[in-house]
């Protein structure tokens, strides 16, 4: 019979998830007091937080068989909270997680999750940062909170409204690959029966490897604006433009070059893999701006170029067409969306 | 028709919140990047999370007819964070905020745990600490998860482990009355039929005082060890016992003297206040022990010494008897048990 969370006492379980966090070299006081403390040296503390929900955010039991265990979970979660850190061009230190777990989930499952989370904290390129503790709560659905701080290392942070007419337009990271395993995730098309290159987009679908050395890179490169892409390029370029009071014009033969890339994974699904290339979010790709004569730092992508937004207001286009007006949401992920 | 979230973008949602939270002057960038910003000049940052889960933590409707809007649910979730740092000797710097809300909530229902979040922070003494961000989900049930940051302002933290043998034990704040009103809105007792007496205790379970200028002001009074009292004050204080190896011995004088106090809450529940004393969390008082020689800081009372553990280990007693050996959860909150 499993073992689940109900059978064991609350120090019983935090007994099994405390030696899997990950300490670093930021961890001045780890997990079992009441609070934990982390190292700030740089006198300003970057801070976020963002929750995964069951049946919302991720599923154990995916349409075409695909499980996600505890360890796929924790991953993801630790990716994309250590991506909003990266995204303001600041190094993670520390992150405290929340479980809600139902009565029945399996021990081992919740061993897993803190598993994935070390992981991926190392394995991305932020082994400084420490998983600092948490807290667990009972309810119906599982729900992960992970809330993350990070330092700027004595740079100015890289904001979304700092964008200037004339600006490059990069970004840094896989593009579209993440929405392109979702698609073979929801679709029928059975893991065993996947080429290797869907294999690899379901991999990092279920793992997402954002480029987490990039955003202090883009900060010493003079990156003017920057965020993380989880809401899609077009969605989240449409922030940028918004905050920065500009438009964001993307080059055409770029952007369908990233499509081109994802064609092998499109086979079978009857999908455009130009929309994963610009709605998809999830891989946690960086998007930035940089003086049109900075040098882009290694991984960055020349997309587009930042200019005047005409009175219409702020805008996304490709290749000059108009694709929307910036802020209205119907291109990319909204939470409370039907 | 009720407003619900699921009629409103994620950005509408968020512009309703935003002007609702408390900007404190730690804030150095607010709302609306990737991530705030908080100062943190004192090098070290405390952290802690906690989260609230609807019909675990609260109920929107009590058996006893009472409400828990929206207001009470942010000032609780605000109260018990601000508590972890507090009980760290520490002073709160920001809190962010993740709300996991069915499509059915109401926005208005947002809106008052935005106003309760902040109301707390300022009323309850941390008009410095910022409300500097937060995330949104669906779900199926409300899960409130609030992660908070604190700041040791040159001191050192005062942690469970420090206890001496000869120290005095004192605890600040309210002692059981938030069980006693927890008991009431539990029972048939209308809210309508309540004492003054019994109205101020369910008020305290609606809306906690943690004592939030005490954990400073202990620290710098010599505080050799402290927490919250969340979980109820004898298995709080077997924390501090087993933490700090030693046996924490109460005095049946004060104590029976504090649930004296709530007599008149305990009329027609047919029930022992002095249970609601040692075994009542969520008033979030604080339990620390001092050198014998160390004068109390305002607001602290003395209930007990710190002595030597016996074969068994760490221990609590009540003059002398053995209540039960420290680190067994039977007498406190579990929050997996039945």
């Amino acid at each position: 019979m499993t073992l689940t969370v109900a059978q064991l006492s609350e120090s019983e379980l935090l007994a099994r998830i405390f030696p899997r966090l990950h300490a670093g070299s930021s961890m001045l006081l780890g997990p079992g007091d009441d609070a934990a403390i982390i190292a700030t040296p740089d006198g300003r503390t970057v801070i976020s937080i963002d929750t995964q929900v069951q049946d919302k955010d991720f599923r154990l039991l995916w349409p075409n068989g695909s499980t996600s265990n505890g360890y796929d979970v924790g991953w993801k979660a630790a990716a994309q909270n250590l991506s909003d850190i990266n995204a303001m061009g600041a190094v993670a230190t520390a992150m405290v997680i929340s479980l809600t777990l139902p009565r029945t989930t399996p021990v081992t499952w919740v061993e897993q999750l803190a598993e994935g989370l070390s992981a991926a904290t190392v394995a991305l390129g932020a082994p400084q940062c420490s998983i600092a503790g948490g807290d667990l709560s009972g309810g119906n659905e599982l729900v992960i909170t992970v809330a993350v701080t990070g330092s700027l290392e004595g740079l100015a942070p890289v904001l979304r409204s700092g964008a200037q007419v004339g600006d490059q337009i990069a970004v840094c990271g896989n593009m579209g690959r993440s929405a392109a395993g979702w698609a073979l995730y929801e679709s029928s098309i059975l893991p065993s029966a996947h080429t290797p290159e869907q294999a690899a987009a379901a991999a990092l679908f279920a793992r997402p490897e954002p480029p987490l050395t990039a955003g202090p890179a883009a900060a010493r490169a003079g990156a003017t604006a920057m965020m993380d892409i989880s809401d899609g390029l077009l969605r989240d370029a449409s922030r940028i433009a918004t905050a920065s009071k500009v438009s964001l014009d993307l080059e055409g033969t770029v952007v369908r070059e990233l499509a081109r890339g994802l064609e092998g994974c499109a086979v079978e699904l009857s999908q455009d893999p130009l929309s994963w290339v610009l709605t998809g979010g999830e891989d946690h790709g960086l998007l930035s701006t940089f003086p049109a004569a900075a040098t882009l730092p290694e991984g960055f992508l020349r997309i587009g170029s930042v200019v005047s937004m005409d009175a219409a207001g702020p805008a996304v286009t490709l290749d000059g067409q108009y694709f929307k007006s910036a802020g209205d949401g119907a291109l990319g992920w909204d939470h409370f969306a039907v």
